[in-house]
């Protein structure tokens, strides 16, 4: 039984984070911190929540843990990261503050300096089927963004086959909750229900970067990205439909064939069979990333869905830490 | 062409205000103030609204309208209202200022000593159907809340004729816009979708004491009633669901020809067949109260439906106008 | 390890009840049926499902397991009940063949003769929270409708005390999964997206023979109910509020002793706090039961939320099966 | 004062089309048909419609009109309109039977023989903004399809002057309504709530030749197209987001004047201002297209909403009466 700790359970992702720790056989939670709502219980923080006590950052016992979740603002947590480390205690961080390796695109898209750039060499980007790999020995795990999640898992095999001739269009379409909690005119309900909401297309959200740092790693010659983020009226799940130019002599067999090799023993991806596009169905409740391919002469549109707050967030967080500690990565997740 | 202004246009009802009077053949708006977006357009507040200028209260030339629509908070409603009055402007009241004659009652629901006690005397409460009499010659009206609308109707006919035999018990549910634009963790998508919550059930709203007041005002008898309102996850409608007990020799025959007899000739209110419960797709984008009547045993089941934003508000308010100077009730409504 | 089989996996009760199964710790799931989709996959029938094989039923193995649930029509459930039973074969069935047990009253409300009414009297009603004792001996449980799981929740300790002075009025809203997955106008997304329906309002509902039955067994002066249904414009999710008119001496406080006392340490049953209504996500993905208590005048508002699939149905069903086996009530829920 | 007739007024366009012609200054409806609710009224097929008597097709006093609208499914709307104009009676149609000049297209998108390929070259492809010169003589008007008309305007002056440098990407977004009103599993709500579905991607759709038909016409080169539509969780509205290659020489000033030159005038579109996209709250409930622009490097990302039953079908079907016959084009449409 590992001992770990929860740096903010009053959001979104820290909520789905809490109840899937407390259901994990291999974990113990013990403790989980709210800065606005320290000293109460999760419970009157969520309806329905476990009565779970909420205690202040300042109080959280560090050093009775192994591993420390982070779901705070970024710029805080790599502050608490940094702290935690020196413990000797391993971090898995839900937050932006370690997925960026350039220090200068850092401040450019998230408006401060790095607080911690020493630890940024050692930090692993923890899309798990690609870095599972180097997770044993990881002391910093940054858990990828939910946009990033759905795409890198979509355009992996590609890239690293070269089947790609250009420029990749990326629709994503993602749930209300990934806005996370706090209340704005944004994510008000008469403003989102029965519309639908482009913003920051183009390449224009923080996201961006995050996915063509990726890229860069798997190819020398990247595709570039078009990202266009709608906001859908659901309360999660997220869907990208990428639409991927093709090199010439791939074929929807040899591209089937490509994605099975890639992903056919991979139990947190489902691929779907020809003619079933991905939907958000196929993938909410669950930490899986569900993958259809459809060609449509020389373009390749790939459906990629996930639960943003599970494969988005805390479902590959936990299946980072399985795989951190040696656990079957799906332990608890099921 | 009866020129008319209007404060408050940056919330829901005042943004359906701004688009029933650009409509109404018989009225011109000739201002529309917003304290907080004053100097920008409409268009720029609401996507897809009219490219309307939006000026700050203190510029609105009260001189220039014969009539004027007041969409603001509490409190400062009375005291736009006495201002307007004194220039001998006919003011169309939306805030719960003038509803209440119990002074007391005003400062124990709404906290706070009210700022026009003067004033309500003359205040006619606008439940149009009820108040037609009254309108012609009104210099200030109250009009009604959303829920005491969907309620009030319901029960005239029955309270009037005295075949309410103890008290009424209202299930009432209301969609989003009926708690305003203002962001909250109330109003937060993720927080409405998928769910259904009871809220201030029982005797705590305070529609009550402005339903009750009603009531007293037809009966020497009125039932007590118990309130428990309900936030729908759509982002307009109301629907009031009523169990009356009903008094001796009260069959569905009788209470039919009751209805029909009240409100056989209304052109807002669509009078259901049997066994026809109202929904609110009966009601929603129309000025229309929308009525059901089941009788189960010795209780009559009132199904009271209507859009929050129309007769539950802007629209009853443009009614109320059209009564007030003459032209018929539905002229820019349909 | 229990080996059970389902008949119906290819509705939404069918399909939720394969989910609990196959993470149950001490179920097999040794087979399932569907008429309709037999040869295929539970993962063609619905998006992201296990890829589990539907067999017809005659193809059904019922000689190989010890318990089999019944997710079938009425009639059709009664008939493949007597055929298991004959094998010795336990059944837990969710429809509503065995919870009347006047022959008369299930012809009057279902519309056919009873198909085996020598089983009735063995029949155990399995809300089970009641019905526990009896359980472990039962060979025949009829797993209780989803309404009647809210309503009867929330009244057993009131009326077992004698606090009911009159008939009770039931507002109960539903999430559209309980009206099955057969398309229909009714269940038309464009019907049901924004709009709220009241239908079979008064006494006119199916599952009004059944609250009254349990009622009549727990006192000798059963409250007569008043049972008003609506559509909610969501997928899941049930939530009654009951108006309960109070025998004299019953106030808040004694309310409150009564609801502790029956319900303090039952894991599936969730006592709210004072000024906490329940609300669809205090049970939505759980099998609790969630109970407010909001007390005004000599009304008792009782709200109580569940998930109509899971303490509504499917859950239910498993709790019931655990019960029934001698493992913790909760095993496989959580 | 035009006689007006329309054929089928059970669906949704028929309903929508009613509710407009009803309010159309210079419109009479003479009669309403519906094949399977002939004899009863409007209001008893739709909550809330206007008590309006459905007659059976054949009993429709064809000879009565100047004008009739037809909103039946294929083939059958091409036999119907035969008919009509045999009589004098200028047709608009809302279904698919002449937007397709070529019959062998005609057969292998909607699986029939054309039913009367002889009118076909008289038909007038009505989007009205580009149609609009031809209108006035026009005797037969083919309405396009909602997609086609959200991607058609986007693309018009883009394809005119030549700025499409390659296959254009079309990633769109319809509601539910769209699907029609006959139940299917693809329109169960419990299926459309919290998804979002792609259907018909890449090459597979019916709107595919008919937007490339008119593309045909407008360049001797015309850009092809990938089209991949989903269904949203929403009963109506329509966005496509359009991914456009640019020719060298398009930056976004050369843009924004062409579109301003094209549409800037037209009562019916709303071009947005930089930086706003179009959304679906922009085109709800309005007969306008809103088109919002982004450039991203080489690649123009257009944005454009309407509101699939007006602009997308009923809505211009009025908009192109108005033309034919003389009116404001926006006539009944405010």
């Amino acid at each position: 039984m590992i001992e770990v700790g929860l740096f903010g359970a009053s959001g979104y992702t820290g909520h789905e984070l809490v109840r899937l720790l407390l259901r994990h056989p291999h974990a113990h939670l013990r403790f989980a911190t709210s800065r606005s709502h320290a000293g109460r219980s999760l419970a009157q923080v969520f309806p329905g929540a476990p009565d779970l006590p909420l205690v202040a950052p300042e109080e959280a016992p560090l050093e009775d843990v192994e591993a420390l979740f982070l779901c705070l603002p970024h710029g805080a947590s790599a502050e608490t990261a940094a702290a935690a480390l020196q413990l000797g205690v391993r971090v898995i961080d839900l937050s932006a503050d370690f997925r960026l390796q350039d220090t200068a695109a850092y401040a450019q898209w998230y408006g401060i300096e790095h607080p911690a750039p020493d630890l940024l060499k050692e930090a692993v980007y923890g899309l798990t089927e690609v870095a599972r790999a180097a997770l044993p020995r990881a002391r910093l795990v940054a858990n990828p963004g939910c946009y990033p999640t759905s795409v890198l898992l979509a355009l992996y095999p590609l890239v690293q086959a070269g089947a790609v001739a250009g420029p990749v269009i990326v629709d994503a379409k993602s749930g209300v909750s990934g806005a996370g909690r706090t209340p704005s005119l944004t994510t008000h309900f008469v403003e989102v229900a029965d519309n639908l909401k482009p913003y920051k297309i183009g390449r224009a959200h923080r996201h961006l970067p995050e996915m063509e740092q990726a890229l860069a790693r798997w190819s020398a010659d990247p595709p570039p990205l078009v990202f266009a983020p709608h906001l859908l009226p659901v309360p999660r799940g997220l869907l990208s439909t990428l639409y991927v130019p093709l090199a010439a002599d791939w074929d929807e067999c040899r591209l089937r064939a490509l994605y099975q090799q890639a992903y056919g023993r991979e139990p947190c991806i489902l691929l779907l069979p020809p003619q079933e596009p991905a939907t958000l169905a196929h993938a909410l409740h669950t930490n899986r990333c569900a993958l259809g391919l459809t060609v449509a002469g020389g373009t390749l549109i790939v459906t990629s869905a996930i639960d943003n707050l599970l494969k988005g967030a805390s479902g590959q967080a936990v299946q980072n830490f399985n795989a951190m500690f040696g656990f079957d990565e799906q332990e608890g997740l099921i």
